[in-house]
């Protein structure tokens, strides 16, 4: 049998022989190939690493030829010698299996050096801290890496040696601590692997590639494995490469560059470098870097010579590069390209100059963004440069962030707002209606209590307003006007910054960066558009909403929600005398009160979504919302008992606790809510209907074209469905008559229990759409309440990585996924363009989106402030799947 | 094209021409041929009238030539002529579809009789009464069914008439006024229907006939088809049949007899007559009739014809017959025979009856108990003959009927029940861990809030004690001891009574009926056991409920609720340390107080069931069930306050009340419960562990056979089960060890959330067993909250019939059938024996336990009270499916 080879140059590989060469490898080899100079080496192949392995660490026969013939290569070609006593070769050592996996062995540098090259290499480079430095690092990494000494070993001589002559740090060390460093090293190595520290190139090169081969089964790495499903006999590849240095002399340097302004998307080179420096010198800041623009006047030959290279691997890689470079003795070395990191702006700019380019297609640019920056975009945040330490966290409940005093009460924080112009966070255990306008006012809001769907977060999320809820951190007193941190101690006016993104809260101010947008930002979405299947529609609840959602792209609304309208002032009280209202008559006469505003509310949406649709879902929560709390209540209650002092208002308040007990439930989200209300008291849908339909009525006799769709909430029976659609054609007849024009209108359902989807195909013959509420599926397919479970067990469960995701964050596929995916079909079967949509956080969330794409859904509906990145992943999804 | 046969005698049809003859005329039919004195007559067929309504309205042709000839034959055989001066035969025609068919057109008696053979008919039966008020019925009956007059027209000149001669009933009208009335009727007729009341018999017979034609085109009929789906083309029969008088003489009689007593089972001919009367004189009770034993002395020829023909009946039907006869002019008629209604006690005793006398099989003795009946058996309940009005209505929280006193408080209860021997009913808002001793105490319990899963109904079904709980109607007044109920007061002391089985409350004693028990009973359940295939066992939470379960036939324990457990006494106190602990030191060392209870716990009750396996559930409620109820700490907390009584206690429930408020959910059900409190706090189901191993392995030692089965709470993913299982091993492991024996044990999930259903081939992996918890499944695939939903809106869907039963009791297939399905395919495409159970009420309604038995369950577990009727319904489920 003929030798197989098992070493190859890095010239002779290529890209697609990942598996052989290893990922790294194979990347090593692809650059040297498009001609960058990349400092030579040679890979030895994972078939090598399965032989070796295999036949219990022995070498292949011929390996070690093959070896020995290849590096002479790498010698000529560097015009150095392994193991020379002047100019020694020096080499790293790294693992790359055909798989990224953590857990292997890590690098080894400056493989090559010993005692006596050290002293030749001194004489070339003509700095002996460096060279010594760079052996005892050497002798250490190989201890460590190869030998399998504890590192702590080396790092207590160090320590030891700094303390003995009152060093703070390692820069402080002289070349003759060095040579005492060295030599305790070695004997470390001795006494320790039991061996003498080789000084043999030859020898530490063997050693090397084999301890790199044997970390393929070890502990860490097996584990991966097993989790990651990857297959044991894969193997791994070893590179060795030639290290070159920026630190020879003024004829060296290393610097790092942009291919495009990182930060502005800018087309120009960008970065910067240092004169005889290695690449560590640049990033360390001790000397002060130059602009790339200086190197076309300090080395012009080098800087042309990059310039192209520069535009060559961008034009090779189709994006912006992040270039590591090494000048050593006016030779350009490429050391590393990799995609750069850059800001969200920079990012849309880059996608649409390349596509105006013809460098990538339109779909590339799409892809290029990643949702999370878009996100970044369109809220302010807190700088994420600056150095803080947050001082509790709570939960994300309405994304940007904000700065302020905080102002524990609604009124004054209104007062301060309109007379001082000040700027406040809104502190509160929980926020109820009574509260609204203070959180108008306020900058944002923070609460200790309540969860994602707790008032103040829905009504933050509802105003785009930053929001962090439910930190249970914060012990709120409100007789003295303080909350507590721990032993931390805030008074009212002091100054707190919150990140409703993170969740984090802050003391004092914290620099904030601003939202960015730009007319890139849009062509991005414009194409965008173009791909995606799926549409975007907005939650929005007002007609500033309904604004800014088309401003943002909506093609409609996917959910008004009617609750938040009973809850502003007059309308609160006449919600209140509906609910503890006796008879039917009663509450028609508090819901005739409360019409005229409904009505409004809904002409003046309708009015703001000309030509689109407007999905308005009836009343959904519990009549006890509408209450003041039971506790609170209880409280007063019995105060007032106590002291005596008021009995007209206890008595009062007791039928009024009375009522709140009788309506109190144990699991209000199970409760009676949703279409269970609406036939319960068919009043109070008869109500809304009236006052959609009379608005529709009114606009379409305007001129205007509006499309409303009325969608029951909470339906599990085709029963309900009937009543329901029955009453609403009931009230649509009679508005057509009374105001003598006609209007279109559809009528359908808010898939939000499991029963639903189970029943998809018989409600279906009652509706014109579906729209799924994946919150409640979620929170019934898991038997988990949102807002319980998020700052109690659910956080432990997602680090634990008992679930993978937080499934109120991304559709739990294996559950909720699989109740969508059967109401579909069941829907369909009857009616194969069934509309189907969703509204809640799952359709601004990128892997939920790709889901919603893949199912088959027709749209998602987002807050407003979501609908970029939505439409943004519904292009990607599309374009993925296509 | 020859005539169709359009008019059948009852002697030429068979029970197999239903299609054509409808069921009441194929019964009728069948009747005549097996030898029946059935009056006789005919049938028109379902054919004619299809016919009929295709030709608006004209009968086929040839029709009403067999008409006439087929009743010439009833002529010859009655003996009168239809239309006869002086005895003419009269008839009662009825409607009588292929399927049960409400809607339809009513009876019509008496037809045949004229102005002029009444007169002839009065010398012939000699009682004027009679036959006037029969011929007034007659016209009415016409005139309101063919004529479609309404009845009231009629009904209001009875009325006037009664009033004009102040008599109170028609019994007391004379046979004069009967004339008024009649001519009164005959002008209704003339000035309503434009008509003279037909005097010729065969207009009166064609008018009824096509009066039943069409009425199965009416509006109810039509709406009856539609939803029940039965095709429109079925059509209906008529039937006529001769009408016979038992009061036309002393040789002429009416009775009512059953072949066995329906009361006791015993199998002796059971009855009762009266001589020269009709049916209803019998029955009215005007007159006592004589037992069925004198007609052997009065008519022997007669009573001797009767005793064989109840013979022959109850052979050819196999079951016990409830007959009514007719004696006219020394000839018996048979009118009727059904399945006679009987005791539950009765319907055992004569199904085991029948199979010893080789009349049916074991199967058919299976089949013939109503599952109800059996029930009826297991509990004292209120006498059904009592003619009792219910004060209010709350939910049948427990079985079994009760009265006593009412008592507030649980240590009165107690004492007054240990000192004065009283009976008390424990009447309180709500029932918690306090209350436990007079529950106990108390022959019932009441509660006016709470649903089906509240402390009072738990722990009443636990301990088979009647309790009616969330009766809303109840205000309850501690402070002065009594509760209204709209305008009626109750104090303490004064006696109700309450039926767990209707939820109903009465005030003062009822009359009760006793569980009847017998040797009959175990024999036919022992047959039952032969055919079942679903097996059934016995939630039980102690060992005296193990011990009935056991005698009540359960195979094991399906569920072991172990919180119960940490609910008595000292254990809570311990509890309560457990959850205000901050630290896991101080959880477990709280832990430690109460592991030896829990170990004796397990001990006892695994000792009941050697031989048999025990299913113990880790502990499941959220902690803060625990802890006192936040709104009365609040009273508390805020009375302290105000009184500024007891510095120190305030300082302490303000303490606890931060602790509760911490702990409360918005939706507990939803919540940090379950395996979720497992996993965040190990060391309680460490604890737990150790307690059931330590009772094993100390009961494997002394020589028992134990079969502990782990159950873990609200798994959603297989990755908790992981943790779990393998939690249970180490355990198991550490306690085999310390006391040096080996046992059994199994580690399973109850599958409770849809989340796991979808899951179930993954958490199959980690699990020896799954038991469905229908209930939470119900919960959550519904979005219905137990405890909320039925007191409030529950009740009104299932009235108004939008869901066709309470889920609660009847497991909704469409979700929760479908999720069980989903879940045993997917753990059976691994393992096709793994073992599914279910516990929980579904596991003990009919309806349900069908569907266990057809999705393919191993074992039912229930109350031990519901073990018997369980065990009858899972042989009747397997005899249907076999």
């Amino acid at each position: 049998m003929a030798n197989k080879n098992y070493v190859y140059l890095f010239k002779e590989g290529k890209k697609e022989m990942k598996s052989i060469l290893g990922g790294k490898g194979a990347n090593l080899a692809e650059m040297t190939n498009i001609g960058l100079p990349v400092p030579t080496g040679l890979i030895i192949t994972t078939e090598c690493c399965n032989e070796y392995l295999a036949a219990d660490g022995e070498f292949p026969r011929g390996m070690e030829e093959q070896l020995k013939e290849k590096l002479q290569v790498v010698e000529q070609e560097m015009g150095k010698n392994f193991g020379d006593e002047n100019n020694p070769l020096l080499v790293s050592v790294r693992s790359g299996a055909p798989v990224s996996m953590p857990g292997m062995m890590d690098t080894i540098l400056n493989l090559g050096l010993n005692d006596k090259n050290m002293k030749g290499l001194i004489d070339v480079v003509g700095d002996e801290w460096f060279v010594k430095d760079s052996y005892r690092r050497f002798i250490q990494m190989f201890g460590n890496v190869v030998l399998d000494i504890d590192g702590q070993d080396f790092e207590d001589v160090l320590d030891r040696i700094k303390t003995e002559n009152k060093l703070e740090s390692d820069q402080q060390l002289t070349p003759k601590m060095f040579d005492e460093i060295i030599e305790e090293f070695k004997s470390i190595i001795l006494s320790q692997a039991g061996i003498e520290f080789p000084q043999d190139p030859e020898e530490q090169l063997k050693m090397a590639v084999q301890a790199v081969f044997d970390s393929w089964n070890n502990d860490r790495a097996k584990v991966y494995r097993k989790i990651n499903n990857i297959q044991d006999d894969l193997g791994t590849a070893v590179n060795v490469q030639a290290m070159v240095f920026g630190n020879m002399g003024d004829d060296c340097g290393s610097g790092v560059a942009f291919t495009r302004n990182p930060s502005t998307g800018e087309n120009k080179l960008y970065g910067e470098y240092l004169i005889n420096a290695q690449g560590e010198d640049v990033v360390a800041g001790i000397r002060t870097p130059l602009s790339i623009e200086n190197l076309k006047d300090q080395m012009p030959k080098i800087y042309d010579e990059f310039f192209e290279i520069c535009e060559m691997l961008e034009k090779h890689y189709r994006d912006m590069q992040d270039i590591e470079f090494t000048i050593e003795k006016n030779k350009l070395y490429i050391l590393q390209t990799r995609s750069g990191k850059r800001t969200a702006s920079a990012a849309v700019k880059i996608a649409v100059d390349m596509v105006k380019e013809d460098l990538i297609s339109k779909a590339e640019a799409v892809q290029r963004i990643e949702p999370q920056q878009l996100e970044n975009i369109m809220h302010s945040r807190i700088d994420p440069e600056a150095d803080l330490e947050p001082v509790a966290r709570g939960l994300q409940a309405s994304p940007g962030a904000a700065k302020g005093m905080i102002i524990f009460d609604a009124d004054e924080a209104e007062q301060l707002v309109e007379t001082e112009n000040a700027e406040v966070i809104l502190v509160r255990t929980e926020t109820t209606p009574d509260d609204i306008h203070g959180m108008v006012a306020a900058q944002g809001i923070l609460t200790s209590r309540g969860g994602m769907t707790s008032h103040a977060a829905v009504v933050a999320r509802g105003m785009g307003k930053p929001a962090v809820v439910g930190c249970d951190a914060l012990k709120i007193d409100y007789t003295n006007q303080k909350f507590y941190v721990g032993d931390k101690e805030f008074s009212k006016g002091d100054m707190i910054s919150i990140d409703g993104g993170t969740g984090y809260l802050y003391g004092g101010e914290t620099p904030m960066i601003d939202p960015e947008l730009s007319d890139d930002f849009d062509t991005l979405l414009g194409w965008a558009d173009e791909f995606a299947r799926v549409v975007v529609r907005a939650n929005a609840d007002n007609p500033t909403d309904a604004k800014r959602a088309l401003e943002f792209g909506a093609v409609g609304i996917g959910l008004v929600r009617t609750e938040h309208m009973f809850m502003e002032g007059g309308r609160l009280a006449a919600m209140q005398e509906m609910i503890l209202s006796d008879t039917t008559e009663q509450r028609e006469a508090a819901l005739a009160k409360i019409m005229p505003y409904q009505r409004d509310d809904f002409y003046n949406i309708l009015k703001e979504m000309p030509g689109k649709p407007v999905t308005i879902r009836l009343l959904d929560p519990p009549l006890h919302e509408f209450l003041p709390d039971i506790e609170e209540l209880t409280e007063e209650v019995t105060e007032l008992r106590c002291t005596g002092k008021d009995p007209s208002r206890l008595e009062e308040r007791e039928i009024l606790l009375r009522s709140v007990r009788s309506l109190a439930e144990l699991n209000p989200m199970l409760g009676h809510r949703g279409c269970r209300l609406g036939i319960h008291y068919p009043e109070i849908y008869a109500m809304q209907l009236r006052a959609i339909f009379e608005a529709t009525a009114k606009l379409v006799k305007e001129g205007y074209e509006v499309f409303p769709e009325i969608e029951m909430p909470l339906v599990i029976h085709v029963n309900e469905q009937k009543k329901l659609r029955k009453q609403a054609f009931e009230v649509a007849g009679e508005v057509k008559k009374e105001m003598g024009t006609d209007f279109p209108f559809k009528v359908g359902v808010m898939l939000e229990v499991p029963r639903a989807c189970y029943a998809a195909d018989q409600i279906a013959t009652e509706s014109d759409f579906f729209s799924f509420g994946t919150n409640d599926l979620t929170q019934m397919g898991l038997g988990v309440s949102r807002d319980d479970a998020q700052g109690k067990f659910l956080h432990v469960y997602v680090e634990e990585g008992i679930l993978e995701h937080d499934p109120f964050v991304v559709i739990d596929r294996e559950v909720v996924g699989e109740l969508m995916r059967i109401a579909i079909e069941k829907a369909r079967s009857l009616d194969p363009e069934f509309e189907f949509g969703i509204c809640g956080e799952h359709g601004g969330e990128p892997n939920s989106i790709e889901f919603c794409h893949i199912v088959g859904l027709d749209y998602v509906s987002v807050s407003p402030y979501r609908v970029p990145v939505s439409r943004l992943c519904c292009a990607q999804a599309a374009i993925k799947h296509s």
